[in-house]
């Protein structure tokens, strides 16, 4: 019998609370008692976003959602700005690489955040930039982007299109306040659902430059949508039962307060972060690093991918494997969603005995007290 | 947001398996539905029991079971002998004394086993005892019972009633083998499952003696029981969510293997009593110690019951509290029915946090050290 622990950056573990509301017995979509559950989501989103403006539900992962971004506000052949500091980055480019716009494609080294400069410098060089492509969090690198200050240069410059996937319900992101003129996220993370949903914000300038957006849309027609959604239905068939779960989440995160839902992700990382550390392994993203997933480098002669198998298969661990040049390298351990301080003792606790069945020497217990010590500030 | 850990000697943890089997839409009792779900829980339980006999169901708690041993097997005046070394003792003494027998009461130690000698000295002393009524595993005191020993001397005399309801699935309690009389469990402990559902094998020899037995029952009718349930139907009606979930919960108890199961539980209370004992605490029951359950003494001037409180209230973790003359002065943490590795890792942890928190000097991580060592021999 071996007990299954989630702990990568998504799916990440369903309370209860939530997936009993899965379970309700289904309604039909084009009901007064699906639009009363509909509008309260609605509500929720609005605060999880940080914005007056709408906040549309689609049936889609958070791909679908970035997908959308850029289908609805570009035209064919527009120049825009990509900070690829990732697989996420990269997926930026992609997406804007198969509409036919023309992306520049800023590379930021993997474990880094986008340096202001450069994107100012970009903006410089290129006056005909019509829209830059971020992460608020890259979490294939397990860094965070200074979105904040790169809202400042795009005020009244081209539109900021940021992927807030492992951001949104992680740490603060607002829309509004920061200028944001895009932001996404999908259900499987902070919001503690199963995947299926994807989100989208857009402030008033993106809702007007998509009138003059020419690329094809139909599914993703956000405008076609927004029209369904504020009347509390949805221009397609809706995913009810994640819709019934999402209620349930975003009260959830009420009851726990938006504010201490961000301390809890910010201190779990810091006990994460110390737990490696103590162990006398490096952070991938020292310098600024992700709340929602700590990257953590693996002492030279340790195949990643056989200690990832070896945790979940024997011990019942899920972490996340590095990608691409950090395959093998890396371990990712996520702290985001419905995540606990014994959550991350679990995971530092079978990281210890996993490294030490690979060869690595550890002290046992060395990194779970360094955790202990952070996760102790909760306790009054 | 704190998320819960079940930690006490029951109810303990349910699989989704089990949660899952029991929320399958209702049938009615008096149908082959039922018939064929009952059918299948009946053969594990057999099995479970070690028994070639007849396990019977109750919808009842396990007092349920231990008075119905008691109602079926013996008559008015009745002398028996109670082995009373803890509160379960004192059920026995209690059920006793309810129907008019006239129960011997052979105290032992808070902690400790009784002694097989002293049962000896008991039965030469009274020729005419017909009943030993005894615990597998007393979960007040977290102590073992000797009962294979004590059966030796049965054979031919007193029926042995044995109380197994943190050790039927925890450690073997072989009815047949052994030369057990009656043997009683619960739901809510390694059978995984919510409260609710009684159980009660019983040798040959006992069903024989039921013939002449004269005390009252209607409810807990065996005889009138056995007849219903050898036909997969019940003599009243029966519990039929709990049975879907004991048909899962023995399921999964044969496909981990029961012998595995043991060897489980016995890991599980190794790895606690390492702990304990690393952080400088006394077990309660250190040379008869229960692989169900384990006491912990705690430091002079620690008040068990504040500390149970801040754990379960600050911590959201779940131990048991000393009764009686134990109220205050011990905790319990429990390793019986849906417990793994990290369960013990989780209790352990969050023990060292919440003795700092009450001003013992604990180095952190040492008692999780203790038990990590424990717990890597499942590793291969």
């Amino acid at each position: 019998m071996i007990k299954q622990y989630l702990l990568a950056p998504g799916p990440t573990p369903i309370p209860d609370e939530v997936t009993r509301a899965m379970a309700a017995t289904i309604v039909h979509h084009r009901t007064p008692q699906y639009s009363r559950i509909f509008s309260e989501a609605r509500q929720g989103l609005k605060t999880l976003f940080g914005t007056q403006n709408d906040v549309l539900v689609l049936a889609s992962s958070g791909t679908g959602a970035m997908e959308a971004a850029v289908a609805n506000l570009f035209s064919p052949g527009e120049k825009v700005l990509v900070v690829n500091g990732g697989k996420f980055g990269e997926r930026w480019l992609n997406i804007s690489n198969a509409f036919g716009l023309q992306p520049i494609d800023l590379k930021v080294e993997w474990g880094k955040a986008v340096k202001v400069e450069a994107i100012e410098e970009q903006l410089k060089r290129h006056s005909d930039i019509q829209g830059i492509f971020v992460q608020a969090s890259e979490t294939s690198t397990t860094a965070v982007h200074p979105v904040r200050e790169i809202a400042r240069l795009t005020r009244n410059g081209p539109l900021l299109v940021v992927d807030g996937v492992t951001a949104v319900g992680v740490f603060p992101v607002p829309l509004d306040a920061w200028g944001i003129d895009v932001l996404v996220t999908g259900s499987q993370k902070a919001l503690m659902l199963p995947p299926g949903l994807g989100f989208i914000g857009l402030s008033d300038r993106a809702w007007q430059r998509m009138e003059k957006a020419k690329l094809p849309r139909f599914y993703f027609d956000l405008k076609l949508e927004r029209k369904s959604q504020q009347k509390a239905s949805s221009a397609f068939t809706p995913a009810v039962s994640l819709v019934f779960g999402l209620k349930a989440s975003l009260e959830m995160m009420q009851k726990e307060g938006l504010e201490n839902v961000y301390a809890r992700h910010e201190r779990l990382a810091r006990a994460t972060r110390a737990a490696a550390t103590a162990l006398g392994l490096k952070l991938l993203a020292p310098e600024s690093p992700s709340p929602a997933v700590t990257g953590i480098l693996l002492p030279d002669g340790v195949d990643g991918e056989k200690l990832l198998d070896y945790l979940r298969d024997q011990m019942g661990i899920t972490f996340a494997e590095g990608q691409d040049q950090l395959k093998g390298k890396i371990i990712r351990i996520a702290h985001v969603g419905y995540i606990g301080s014994f959550d991350i003792i679990v995971a530092v606790s079978a990281l210890e005995m996993a490294l030490s069945k690979f060869g690595v020497p550890v002290e046992f217990g060395q990194g779970v007290a360094a955790a202990q010590k952070v996760l102790m500030e909760t306790l009054r």
